[in-house]
């Protein structure tokens, strides 16, 4: 099968757009956590790690997946019981926490305090995604754990190579 | 959220079926690859080991949205280029790996090993999930996976109990 | 091989009380990140949920293994530069979240945000051990993330059973 | 603190050379896996991304740790019943399957498979080192697991790169 990762790349970067989310929302979350341990650390530096975050394949496709799944229960494609758990955003379905880890751990172990910390306080454009899928009909099951675990293999990414 | 898990256990297993693979199916992969250490291993075993794997609320909840998306992929309601990634079981997709992951490992890393021979050989009714996966608009991307994950939770979980 | 995990639940108790930590001290900080969800959560109950985390195997094997490394770093058995790496807590060291994420893992991938938070913000006894790890020839390189792993895990447990 | 990872690789593969695993030796594991797949795959290639792999933090801190302990068990410097479970190579132990998961993992949850059956049917020098680890006084509880994760996080490179 010939598989352009190109496309597959801006497929993954629009969805994210039309969820709410642009890429720089999600650097300024690296920025948040990481600016304490580095001084000069700025946006732009954290844009360009969110981005190369962004070509590993394995993240194209957990994104692809995730995001496609909250649309697909908004739209009323998903069957019950399911949809409920995700239209609830279910504290024990877990399935957005995995996904979430295979992003994570693309930069190795040392991502998972970040994501953990990132997921709990709700940093950044994070706290809106989920007030969002809180209201009705809207779903951002796994949007939030999305963003929140490219956010930390971006500051994982800064931490290798630094 | 009132949440009824035999509501969602009876759920996952239908799906199982309506997508060709009974219980007694994975119990007897198994047996296939347990036997060897198990003199007296019987094929009733087995299925309840199976049966309790499946009162794991991960694992429900993995079979439940693995299945779905094969299905959905199937029913033209993904959009590319997820859609071709799934219809066609492309090998560097990796999701439906993560899935399984996430059911193996609920009896702890000592699954990976027989998840890992499971899937590479194609044993027992995995064999005919993956081949009629690979007709015309059928989808079983995750589901190969997650029969041969449930079938090695199942061998771990004998591995901790006699 | 015939083993009794008494014996070995024994021990790590033991192993954990030598290097500072009480099951009191960790069953503290799941009653610290869990106390604003559920109002009439009590020590008892969450010195109950530590207690139950540490009769699984995988849980009990990764305490045992990962006190004894820091024990072996102190006492001048491992060689350079793994020696370094451990007497220092290097960032990028990483093994010692593998190991804590074996034991978050065994309540299901829900209790990685938990453990996340709890390791960033070094809860209760955990910020204690992690100074002590940075004075001279001492090593808590993963005593700290096994103290916060086997918290988190117990919060995941409360989730699952109440 | 200051790390040259050129010291780690070269004291990781140093480690493996005295516990009797050359990368040659690795990468016959990976030609053996990989060669029904591309016609033209050649042992210097396969051993190209044996290299490769062993330049990745996670892996080497990962093979320190593991073989490490091995050599630590033989040399009796790990108390019971730690010493017991490492010396007997106990089946539920788990914890050299979670640190082979961390090497696998480095390229994507693609290498869980190819680990789980060369693990399983102890592919070449795997062979080996698990008969020599059966022997009174020998402990390779951690190396076949580290050699096999290296074998297959390589054929994932492969995977990705071709």
């Amino acid at each position: 099968m010939n598989v352009d990762y190109e496309v597959i790349r801006n497929k993954a970067i629009d969805l994210l757009e039309q969820r709410g989310v642009k890429l720089i929302d999600i650097a300024k979350i690296t920025l948040e956590i990481q600016k304490q341990y580095y001084d000069n650390l700025t946006i732009d530096e954290c844009l360009d790690h969110v981005n190369n975050v962004l070509n590993k394949r394995e993240v194209l496709n957990a994104v692809l997946t995730g995001v496609t799944i909250d649309v697909l229960a908004e739209q009323g494609h998903i069957e019950e019981p399911l949809k409920s758990l995700l239209m609830n955003d279910y504290s024990l379905y877990g399935i957005d926490e995995v996904l979430a880890y295979s992003i994570v751990n693309v930069y190795g172990s040392i991502g998972l305090t970040n994501f953990g910390y990132i997921d709990k306080l709700k940093v950044g454009i994070i706290g809106e995604v989920d007030k969002l899928g809180k209201t009705p009909n809207r779903c951002n099951t796994f949007l939030d754990d999305i963003v929140g675990a490219i956010a930390a293999a971006a500051a994982s990414r800064i931490a290798h190579t630094r």
